[in-house]
């Protein structure tokens, strides 16, 4: 059977977000089909509009709607401590945990020889000219928990190595509220290891 | 943490479509910053057009790119079969199986009380018209097994009360490929109940 040529184009376009298949893209397709008309015409405008809406700030990569980065014109964020995330999305995970109040370094990807990304194409010119002329003392990398995390992980440690700097990752162990029998075997192992009194 | 405004009106959108929740939408969001302006542009125009380019057949309501209604024109469908669907959707599931090759009617909707949805507001009057006219010899009923595709069900079964015309509904049974196991105590009483020798 064959869908209207239209919707078939639009069933294409929800299947290319991440994790929606045929089927969920084809009820996305028919849910919108019972949208108003001005609806869909706002979804449209706002889907063309938003990427060109956000700027990056020129001195951390984060995501920004105006041209003043809300971190690094903060008189009110630590200066002493500067966190490096991948990809600007990661700082709004972070600034949800209200954990750190410090600034942020957006890395825009992770060590990955298989994609061809290398350590030059990572935003990392200008993380060096920050903490040459900064007065950080502590650099915190927060990576995702993969093989390119930890690569980069090692590789930051190593090129960042100074006596001035402190440099701490992100703690591995069971995640809150989880419970022994279904933490899988490798999240478990690192708790043991990360074991501490109290 | 607060993102940008026309990142969380693009939050929003997808929050609206079935299924989607506060994290689903962000990831979506996010992953759409990705594509390129070009492909923005296109998703954004196909959601704008796709509604005013689908037009419906003025004879038994399916979805139609054409004025022509692809089921209703077609000389080699059989006329004597109507099956009766509540959403043109529901068309599309029906063909693809191959199992069915008469006629379709769409109600645009199924009865409710809770919802309003009354047999007034049902697509019943063009059918009466069709009926009454046609030379049909089977009106098959395909509902979704629920209250109301039950109550439609036996509603139309005494709205249509005729000699001439044989009224039948889906089969309720296991799903192909179902473990006893697994399948609820309803569909397995129905398929108890619809047991037949072979």
């Amino acid at each position: 059977m064959k869908y209207p040529p239209h919707l078939i184009a639009l069933i294409d376009f929800f299947k290319k977000l991440p994790g929606v298949g045929q089927k969920s893209a084809e009820r996305f397709a028919f849910s919108v089909l019972d949208w108003s008309k001005e609806q869909l015409l706002a979804f449209g405008k706002t889907l063309e509009m938003t990427r060109d809406s956000i700027t990056y700030c020129p001195i951390c990569a984060a995501m920004s709607s105006k041209n003043s980065c809300i971190y690094c014109s903060d008189s009110k964020r630590s200066k002493s401590q500067i966190c490096i995330v991948a990809y600007p999305k990661d700082i709004f995970a972070i600034e949800e945990t209200h954990a750190y109040n410090g600034l942020y370094h957006v890395l825009k990807g992770l060590l990955s020889p298989i994609t061809g990304m290398n350590s030059e194409r990572l935003n990392l010119v200008s993380l060096k000219e920050r903490v040459q002329t900064g007065e950080f003392t502590e650099m915190i990398l927060a990576f995702d928990s993969t093989v390119e995390g930890d690569a980069t992980t090692l590789y930051l440690k190593r090129e960042f190595l100074n006596p001035k700097i402190k440099i701490s990752k992100l703690a591995f162990g069971m995640p809150v509220g989880s419970s022994l029998e279904y933490v899988d075997g490798n999240t478990l192992g690192r708790a043991f290891a990360g074991r501490h009194g109290f």
